[in-house]
């Protein structure tokens, strides 16, 4: 192998592991809020957006003007139980429901796992959760909507 | 009855007493976690598991990597379930259906009644509950499973 | 007085009365936000940076990349803190120690009042308290600098 | 340069980069528990230790036998705080004293903020905080200085 091969090998190899994202950054999750307030705003919805970390942790919350007091805490706590169970939250109303396998979830975490959708976990190019979006202000199709929207913008982009 | 007889008799049964446990020890509970760890490895679950005493109180949870961030919380309240209510917690899903007889208890103990499988009270050899064991991480029949077989291997070697 | 005089003092106070702020928006809580954000990169803090509205509700926040995960509940507190207290979070230090009129305050409202520096009420033109920004990231000087800068740079543009 | 050089640049670069934790694991927490807790013993304290990962979230507890009920809450806190505010909670008891600047910190986050010794962060080799260990159940000088220890140790060995 001569000197140039090695060189676009190691090139490349350190490109693709610098590329890719280890945690959500504020950068990201801005350009991410900004995605999903536009659609959003198409969609007639006043939302509250909300992205969290790896570590569950949230990145940022955003409120669009007149959207509901209670979206705030219901939009955090999708992100969160979308890190915290690296699924979306419309799966868990199957899960949760009465006769279902993990019905009574909902009350294991202190009140932090939102059993509807409008959380989805965001991965980065090696498929790991690094972070997560939870959308409320909608009906639960509008936000699940949004939800999956933003992470299908996410997951192209990063 | 000659009093050689009735020597190794109480013998016998003092030291049965004695090596009966009382309460759940931390070196019991490591060395059970470890086996159960095992098991979650070979069927492919990263599980967090917790053992509680007969307080209802932890004596040591693990969370393997990459576990659920939710688990943390729902093994150790699986764990702490088992014990204060002395039942497996896959006993509780049917028991808190809707027009069922325990409909609510998911509500009555601060959030950490869990009501799905995957918690098995621990007892000793006079079938005392001295502990629990709460896995989660899996499906709710992998954790139920896990839980069952930590239970067997506990309750085998204890 | 004639007819043109009274039509033009009418519609400047008009405009005067529209122009000023009734409640926080979430397009101006964003530009300051943004302006807070460049200040603390300059003085080298990672700040977590909340704005709420005249109702003590959160309009957003945002926490810098690596800036402390306590940080995001400190922020938002202070934040609703100002609002609730219609005063800079710093002037309850003081009010709050034992001996002082108001020691005990912060166990009042379910651990959200924050009695050290960083939160500022903000103000509309006539002087009402439409909302406030909470910093959270810096040492406590830092934090009450940061605040103080936001309140001024918002009051001037609003 | 000639191939060798290169090869081995690359190998050393490669090797830092993987050497070096980027969170916690399961694996380095037992081993890091097992030394606090041979300490403990040392000194006649019955400990309960809990170590965080980078974004707060427990990664283990273990409680020695006829440790403190209360300990569990504390340490794993004490954890937490240490994560959250990246210092030793020690560090805290003069920041949150009256008149001091952050006095009122611990009402903050939901009684997760400890304010006495007991909790150290932990860093990688390149200084980046990637979890906590928290210690409980002796007297605050007693889990100040297991606390170190264990910071000592693990820095030593990751």
């Amino acid at each position: 192998m001569n000197p140039v091969d090695i060189t676009s090998i190691v090139t490349a190899l350190v490109h693709d592991l610098k590329d890719d994202m280890d945690d959500m950054t504020l950068a990201a999750a801005l350009s991410l809020a900004e995605k999903v307030k536009e659609k959003a705003a198409e969609m007639g919805v006043k939302a509250v957006v909300a992205v969290a970390n790896r570590g569950g942790n949230p990145v940022l919350v955003q409120c669009m003007d007149d959207s509901y007091i209670a979206s705030f805490d219901i939009a955090l706590n999708k992100a969160y139980t979308s890190v915290a169970l690296k699924m979306p939250t419309c799966q868990l109303s199957n899960l949760a429901k009465p006769g279902s396998p993990l019905y009574g979830i909902q009350h294991t975490n202190a009140g932090k796992i939102v059993i509807f959708g409008g959380g989805e976990p965001l991965l980065n190019k090696q498929g790991k959760v690094i972070g997560a979006l939870g959308v409320s202000g909608g009906s639960e199709s509008e936000d699940t909507a949004l939800a999956a929207y933003g992470k299908e913008i996410f997951e192209k982009g990063n």
